[in-house]
C-alpha cells in the first residue's frame, strides 16, 4: 500500500541555474494538485541547520500564490544555493571550536517533526549525492537534476544547459565582427570543469573555430596551426572556445602546475593561457573573453523551462506512484526515473565518437588535437 | 565496394524552416573535405525543372566561400522553398495545355548528365516523400528532416522546431503583462495543422491557461470553466494557445463544417472562433493573436542551428560510408539512419499519455476535455 | 515657503506599456530616500471609488522592498490599466440607474483624508487630462507620459516605445526569409491609431519595403507599383508596415466608411484591407500579421527602463521642489518639465519634412504616395 | 552653384560598432537614387595606401544589390576597421626604413584619379580628426560619428551606444539571481575610458549598486560602505558597475601608478583591482566580469539601425546640397549638421548635474564619491 502524501519539501542546492524557479513551481501546482502541502527550506541545508539565522523561519510554506509568475525568472526564490553540505557541515563544538560534522539526523529529525513525508532535492552532482545519503537514511527524497554544465549522467540533458549555450553561442556571435574588424584572435573561455559541453555545442553553434574541452587534450601548435591556415585563406581571425578544464597534452602539463589527479592543468586562467601561447605562436593579437558567471544567469530558454517543469511535475508524480531514492530524468518522449545510488560518481562526458565531434571537424573546427 | 562520390547537389523544398542555412553549410563543409564538389539547386526544383527561368542557370556551385557566415540567417540561399512536386508538376503540354506531370526523370536526366552523384534534400514530409520516390528510380538520396511542426516520425526533433516555440514563448511572455492589465482573455493561434506540439511546449513554457491541441479535442465550455475559474480566484485574465488545427468535439463539428476526414473543422481561424466562443460565454473581452508566418522565419535558436549542422554533417557522412535512401534522425546521444520508405505516411503525434501533457494537468492548464 | 511633501501616491492608467514597473520602482526609491511615504493605488482611480471590491484595500503602501527587482517586468503590480475616467464614472444613481458622474470630488476627498500630499499619475493622453483636471481642482499632480505610440507631444519619446520598436523590428526580421521563400507580400499591422511613428521606425529600421501611416495617405496602386517593381528586378516579395490609422486618399475613404471627423476609414482590419488590394492588384499572394497587443508587453528595453526611471526619479525631484501641475518630459541631455495645460489636446504627428521620412525615401521605401 | 556629384566614396574606421552596415547601406541606397556611384575603400585607408595588398583592388564598387540585407548585420562589409592614420601612416623610405609618413597627398591623388567627387568618413574621434584634415586640404567629406562610448560631442548619440547599453544590461540582469544565489560582489567592467555612458546608462536599467565611472572619482571605502548596508539589510549581494577608465581620487592614484596627464590611473585591469578591494573591505567573495569585446559587436538594436540609416541618408542629402567639412549628428527631431572643425579635441562627458546621474543617486546607487 502506499501511503498518501500530506506534506513535501523542496530545497535548492549548488550553483544557481536557469529554471529553479520553475522546477518550484512545478512541484508546488502539482502537490497542491494533489491536496498536499509544501514546504520550502531556505538557502540549502541551511534553514534547517541554522534557524537562529531566520527571524521568520528557515522554512517557508510555499503556496500556488507564492510561485505565481516564477517560472520564468532566474535565480531561486528559495535564496542562496550554493551553502554547506549537511554531511560534513561546519558546526561548533560545546568546547567552541569549529568542527565538520555530519548533520543528517538533524534533517531528518526535522522531517519528523514537521510532519514532512518527503523531500524534492535539486541540485547537482554533490547535491544529488546528500540526497542519495538522506535517502539511506529513511528520507524519502526525489532527485531533480541541475546542471548547467551537461555533465550529469543518466538524463539526456538537465534545465540550465540550454540557457547556457545559447547565451555562449550569442557572445560568439557578437565576437565574430569584432574579431574580424580588428584581425584578432578571440579565446573564449566558458564553463565546463569536466565536460566540455557548453564548448563543443556553444562553439559549433557559433562558428569557433577552435574548441578544446577537457575530454581531448590539446597541443597548442596545432591550435595555432589552424590560426595561420585562417590566415594563409585571407580569413585574418579566429574565434577559440576555451572549456575551464581544457588542458595541454603530455609536457605542457608538467609546465603549468597539473593538479593532484593529474587532469585537469589549473583551474581558472587557462583562456588567458591559451591566448598567450597563440600570441607568441602566431604573432597576432589574442584577446580573452571569460564568460564564465554570465552563463549562470538569466532568464531559462523556453527549453530549459519546459524541462524544468516537467522535472517538477515528474518528481511528485514519482512520490504520488509511490518511488523514491530517484532521480527524474529526460529521456525521449518522456521523463524516467534513475535510482538515485546509480548515479553516484559517473560523470557524463563528450563522447569523443559521436556525431557533433565529428560534425565539428566536419566544419573544420580544431580540438587541439 | 563504396564508389566514391565526386559531386553532390542539395536542395531545400516545402515550408521556410529557421536553420536551412546551417544545414547547407554543413553539407558544403563536409562534402568539401572529402574532396567533393557541391552543387545547389535553386528553388526546390525549379532549376532543374525550369532552367529557362535562370539566365544565371538553375543550379549553383557551393563552396566554403559561398556558405561562409551562414549558418545564423533564417531562409535559405537557394531561393523559394515552396515550388511545385516534380512527381506531379504543372507542364505545358505541345497542345499549349498544362497538366500535372511527372518529370522525375527529367530529375535523374540531369543528375546524370551533370555527374552528380547523389542528392540531400532537405524538407518536410512532402519533400522526404518526393526524395523516396526519387530513390526509388535510382537517385541516391538522403533527407534532412525539416519541420517547425515537430510531426515528422522517427526523430526526436527537428531543427526549426525549437525556434518557433521560443518566439511562441516570448510572445506569451509578451501578452501576461497586457492580458492582465486590460482584464481580457488572450487567444493566441500557434502553427500546428495536424500536431500540437508548438502550442503544448510553447503553452508550458509561457504559462498559458489553456492549450486546445488536434490530438484533443476541445469542449469550449470546459475552456470556459477555466476562465470563469481564474476570475473566481481574482485572475482576471486567461491566455489561452490553440493550434490552428484544433478542433471541438463532436457536434460542435458538426455546425462548424468540418473537412472531407473528418480531421479539422476549418483551417485557419479556429483563433478567432474560440475567442468570440469564449467571449459569449464568459463575458470577458477576448482578443487574439495570430502568430502564423512570425514562427517560420528568424535567427535559429543555438538548439536548432546545431541540430541542423550535425543533420547536414551526418548527411554527407552517411554517403561517405555507401548508405543511402535514408533520413538522418536526432537521436541521444547520436544522430542515426532511417530508411526513407519507414516514414511515408507517418506522423509523430502528442502522445496523450506522456509526462509533457501530465505536467501540462498538473500545472492545472485546460486541454478542454 | 515649500511646503515638506510627507505622503504621495502613484497611479497608473490607460493601456499597458513597457516600463511601468520602472516607474514606480523609482518614485518610491526617490520618496523614501526624502523620508516620504508612498501609496499605491489599484486599478487606476478604482482603488479610491470602488474601494469595496478590494477585501485588502484599494491601495497599499509601497516601500523599497514591495518595489524591489521590479523594474524589468512588463505591466504594473498596480494592477489593471485600463479603468473608467473619474471625471465620467459610471456610478449607481439611488434610484438604481448607473449615469457617468464626475467623481473627482471623492478623489480630493480621500487624499486630504489619507494625509497625501500630491499624487504621481503615469499615463497617456486620457490619463493625464484627468490629472490635469485633478490639478485644476486644488490636488498637487505630476503627470509621466506613457505611450508605446509615441504620440504625446513636448516630449522627445517616452517610455514603452522603444520597446514596441524593437519588437516589431525583430518581428520584420523574421519576416523577411520567409516572405521570400514563399514569395509573397507580407502586410505587418502595428499600433499607431492617430500617428504613425512605431509604423516608420520599425518599417526603416526592418527593412520594410512600403510603410504606411496616418500622416501620409495612400494610395493603394503606388503600393502595389512598389510591389510589381521589386518583382521586375528579381525581389519576389515585399514586405509592408501599415499603421492601424493608415487611410488611402481621397475616393478610397468614401468607398470605405470613413470615421465622422473623415481622419481614420475605419480601425481594426486596415491590414486586412490592404493585403487584399495588394493581392487583386498585383496577382501575387498576400499574407497579413497583426502585430496589435505583442507591441503593450514585454520586459522593457534598457532605452525605456532608464527613460522611466528617470522620469519617475524626476517626478519626485519636482515635488521636492515645489512643482505641481506639470508633466516630467525627455530633452536632451536632460528631463524637463512641462505645464500639463500645455499638453491637453496635442498630439505629436510624424513631421513629414523630418529627416526620417527622407532616409526612408531615399532607401526605396514606399509610402504610398 | 552646386557641382552636381557623380561618384563618392565611403570608408570605415576606428573600432568595429554595431551599425557600420547600415551606415554604408544607407549611403549606398540614397547616393544610388541620385544617380551618382558609390566606391567603398577597404580596411579603413589601406586599400587606398596599400593597393598591392589587394589582388582584387583596394576599393569596390557598391551597389544595391552589394549592399542588399546587411543593415541588421554586426561588423562592416569594407573590412578591417582598426587600420593606421593616413597623417602619419608606416612607410618605408627608399633606404628601407619605416618611418611615419603624412600620406594624405596620395589619398587626394587616388581621388583625383578615380574622379570620385567626395568622402564619407565613418568613425570616431581619431577618424573625423583625419577627415578633418582631408577637408582642409580640399577633399569633400561628410563625417559620419561613430563610438559606442557615446563620448562624441555635437551628437545626442551615435549608433553603436544603444547596442552596448542594452547588452550590457542584459548581462547585469543575468547576473543578479547568480549573485545573490552566492552571496556574492560581482565587479563588471564595461567600456568606457573617458566617459562614463555605458556604465551609467546600463548601470541604472541593470540595477546595479554601485557605479563607477571617470567623471566621478571614486574611493573605494565608499563604495565597501554600500555593500555592507545591503548586507545589513539582508541584501547579501551587490552589483557594481566599472567603465574601464574609472579611476579613485587622491591619494589612491599615487599608490596606482597615474597615467601622465592624471586623468586614468591604468587602463584595463581597473575591474580586478575594485574587486580584490571590495573583497579586502568587506570579508565578501567579490567576482569581475569583463564585457569589454562583447560590447562591440552583434546585430545593432532597432534604435541603432534607425541611427546609422538616418545618419548614411544624410550624410548624402548634405552632399547633394552641396555641403561639406561637416559631420551629420542626432538631434530631436531631426539630424543636423555640425562643422567638423568645431568637433576636434572635444569629448562629451556625463553632466554630473545631469537627471540621470541624479536618478542614480536616487534608486540609492553609490558613485563612491
Amino acid at each position: 500500500m502506499i501511503m498518501a502524501m500530506k506534506r513535501i519539501a523542496i530545497n535548492t542546492g549548488g550553483g544557481d541555474a536557469p529554471g529553479l524557479n520553475a522546477v518550484i513551481r512545478a512541484v508546488v501546482s502539482a502537490a497542491t494538485n494533489r491536496g498536499w502541502e509544501c514546504i520550502g527550506i531556505r538557502d540549502g541545508f541551511d534553514g534547517i541547520l541554522q534557524p537562529e539565522r531566520y527571524p521568520s523561519g528557515g522554512f517557508v510554506r510555499l503556496t500556488p500564490d507564492t510561485v505565481r509568475g516564477i517560472s520564468h525568472l532566474g535565480g531561486t526564490i528559495l535564496g542562496t544555493t550554493n551553502r554547506g553540505n549537511p554531511l560534513s557541515y561546519p558546526t561548533r563544538t560545546p568546547a567552541g571550536e569549529t568542527v565538520l560534522a555530519d548533520r543528517s539526523d538533524d534533517i531528518l529529525a526535522f522531517f519528523a517533526s514537521k510532519d514532512i513525508d518527503a523531500l524534492v532535492a535539486v541540485g547537482g552532482d554533490g547535491s544529488l549525492t546528500i540526497a542519495e545519503a538522506l535517502g539511506r537514511k529513511g528520507l524519502k527524497v526525489i532527485g531533480v537534476p541541475k546542471t548547467i554544465d551537461n555533465d550529469l549522467d543518466k538524463t539526456v540533458t538537465t534545465f540550465g544547459f540550454d540557457t547556457a549555450v545559447t547565451f555562449a553561442t550569442e557572445c560568439l556571435d557578437r565576437l565574430h565582427s569584432t574579431a574580424e574588424s580588428h584581425q584578432r584572435i578571440m579565446v573564449v573561455e566558458v564553463m565546463g570543469r569536466y565536460a566540455g559541453w557548453i564548448a563543443l555545442h556553444a562553439g559549433i553553434a557559433g562558428g569557433a573555430h577552435g574548441i578544446l574541452i577537457p575530454e581531448i587534450p590539446y597541443e597548442i601548435d596545432r591550435v595555432a596551426d589552424k590560426v595561420k591556415a585562417r590566415d594563409q585563406l585571407g580569413r585574418m581571425y579566429s574565434i577559440i572556445v576555451v572549456a575551464e578544464g581544457a588542458h595541454a597534452r603530455g609536457g605542457a602539463m608538467a609546465v603549468a602546475a597539473p593538479a593532484a589527479d593529474g587532469h585537469v592543468e589549473r583551474l581558472g586562467g587557462i583562456g588567458e593561457r591559451v591566448a598567450h601561447q597563440l600570441q607568441e605562436r602566431t604573432g597576432k593579437e589574442a584577446r580573452v573573453v571569460v564568460l564564465g558567471h554570465l552563463l549562470r544567469g538569466g532568464s531559462p530558454t523556453a527549453f530549459d523551462r519546459l524541462a524544468a517543469l516537467r522535472f517538477g511535475a515528474a518528481a511528485v508524480r514519482a512520490l504520488d506512484e509511490g518511488k523514491h531514492g530517484i532521480m527524474v530524468a529526460l529521456a525521449f518522449p518522456n521523463v524516467q526515473y534513475v535510482p538515485l545510488a546509480e548515479l553516484i560518481g559517473r560523470m557524463k562526458s563528450v563522447p569523443l565518437e559521436g556525431d557533433t565531434v565529428a560534425t565539428g571537424r566536419d566544419l573544420g573546427i580544431s580540438f587541439g588535437d
